[in-house]
């Protein structure tokens, strides 16, 4: 198994990924690939180091707020685009990056494609919840979405949370804002009369309040909700624990306090933040795709690549592709 | 000043309703009426306390799951039915409710009217951030909305926040998913541009993360996103404090530390958890309508009390209507 890893992408690139893919090349009987300025990257790495990984080179590098479109036509030979290239070559199984989400997302469709039966492919963050991690989608792919988008959705979820999570026969809930069927959106009621005859394990609707309960192992929402959800929770994850340490300030024993729980609250900002857990996929394009937040450090590198490497070995897009199969596209391409 | 408060209404009533007005009795120059079960609230009192409050009389309660419709018809001699019905009737200025909300929304929409000029009235909840309380609007009491509605709250919310939390030329933020204004959805793109041209103060776009720092004084979204917003806040919350709890039980010293940050995480949960903080108000009713959270406990009940006083004092019924005078009612009729 060979994982290409875009060196370049995100703001602690490339010393934090190549860190990162360093400590994961320990870790896996997989080769890892860092793609981007060969010189720099070699200058980074130990000589045992550089025995550990393979370096492939790229000339450019895609800003992390350039417009994908211009990514996609001007940036052909940045480490982005060379990585997502080895996949479609078959060179490498899967392409993990923490740069421009919007470009690899763009260069990922193009480059890859979608997998038959699938609109639009839809990211997949990880959801911490008391049984282990599971996931929510769309996180802010496809923000104006149709109900048969949403039953896509639930499909991909379903088949990559029991091929790589592991779980059997995932419990797929959809985001609303009651559990009566009467209650959510237009959206919602008729992805809701969609999902009950789809063939996956529907648990109907959850709320807010159940995503990190684990009331359902795959979460679907629209790629808005998610979105304006994954930054909320950011902000307020950081919000209490930042705000914890604040109010410590006046107190001597409060101080001693935090200190002492210090390796609670890390953990806690390891499990609910996301910049540091990391390993969103892509699903629903045919290559496995993990993108990284921007801020990812070498902790959530490491991390983004054990995504890839559970992905790789659940063959979820063989498996997405049969799931889709037996789907009517025509039905959803006219919605 | 006198402030009707629906005593029968929340999980623990008459108890911790009757607790709470106890409390603010003792710090308001305006008068508290309690209302429901004459016999058992008379039980909670001490003839001290008696003294302090009104009791007012009403047979029957609404229940917590009871659906709206159902209270509207047969309900007329409730707590929540006869406290709303105090302020129609010019008895009271305000009220107070920790009891069935759509049962509250429905009863004041009915009883009380919609100030002209508004399509939908709409919750707006209190928000932390670090200059102080700001707002969210709406949380929940508008799902399909369109941008004429966004228009409206956004009208409402400043208003509130300039009379009732004395912020001068409240900053107006559109919640959505990029600062760029080509980003958001369908809704957001509509409603960017009318706010454009809307004689509020507004700041763009501000995405989830900008919620608790502060980026705007009213952040404006669909009551589907506003909703699933505060319980997916509700449920992280709880999360990280909850798991925080949980974590130090393998370390005496983590539990020892966790004993001495006790005051700073219990400031966090009240700051953070909005059943603590409570106050929600209904803007865009002609009267002032306080919504609790139905786990309400007496500081809740306490803290929305003074929420209504605020809302008395700051006029905020006569000002929403001055600001929606101005506005083509029959523009937003035809969306």
């Amino acid at each position: 198994m060979v994982i290409a890893i875009d060196a370049m992408g995100g703001d602690s690139a490339p010393e934090e990924i190549v860190k990162g893919v360093v400590q994961a090349a320990q870790e896996t009987d997989g080769r890892l690939a860092l793609v981007g300025n060969a010189a720099r990257l070699e200058a980074l790495l130990t000589p045992e180091e550089q025995a550990l990984v393979n370096i492939v080179s790229a000339e450019s590098v895609v800003g992390m707020d350039e417009p994908p479109a211009r990514a996609l036509r001007g940036k052909r030979d940045s480490s982005l685009a060379v990585a997502v290239d080895m996949v479609r070559r078959g060179d490498a199984h899967a392409v993990v990056s923490a740069g421009n989400s919007g470009a690899f997302m763009a260069m990922a469709l193009t480059s890859l494609g979608r997998v038959s039966g699938v609109d639009r492919p839809a990211i997949a963050i990880p959801v911490p919840t008391p049984a282990g991690e599971r996931i929510l989608l769309d996180a802010g792919a496809n923000v104006d979405c149709h109900p048969e988008h949403l039953l896509q959705f639930a499909i991909l979820g379903s088949v990559y949370c029991e091929r790589a999570l592991a779980v059997e026969s995932p419990r797929i809930g959809l985001l609303s804002i009651g559990t009566e069927q009467s209650k959510g959106n237009e959206l919602t009621r008729a992805a809701n009369a969609l999902l009950r005859e789809a063939p996956v394990n529907y648990v109907g609707y959850v709320e807010g309040n159940d995503i990190f309960t684990g009331r359902a192992d795959v979460i679907v929402c629209d790629g808005f909700v998610g979105n304006v959800l994954l930054k909320t929770g950011e902000g307020l994850s950081q919000a209490i624990l930042g705000g914890l340490r604040q109010m410590v300030r006046g107190s001597f024993l409060a101080k001693v306090g935090l200190l002492l729980m210090y390796p609670a609250l890390r953990h806690m900002k390891q499990r609910y933040d996301y910049a540091s857990y990391g390993g969103a996929l892509l699903l629903g394009i045919k290559g496995i795709c993990v993108v990284c937040h921007g801020r990812s450090d070498a902790r959530a590198i490491r991390n983004a690549v054990k995504v890839a490497e559970r992905a790789v070995q659940g063959r979820i897009v063989e498996a997405m592709a049969n799931a889709c199969e037996g789907l009517e596209s025509s039905a959803f391409q006219q919605a």
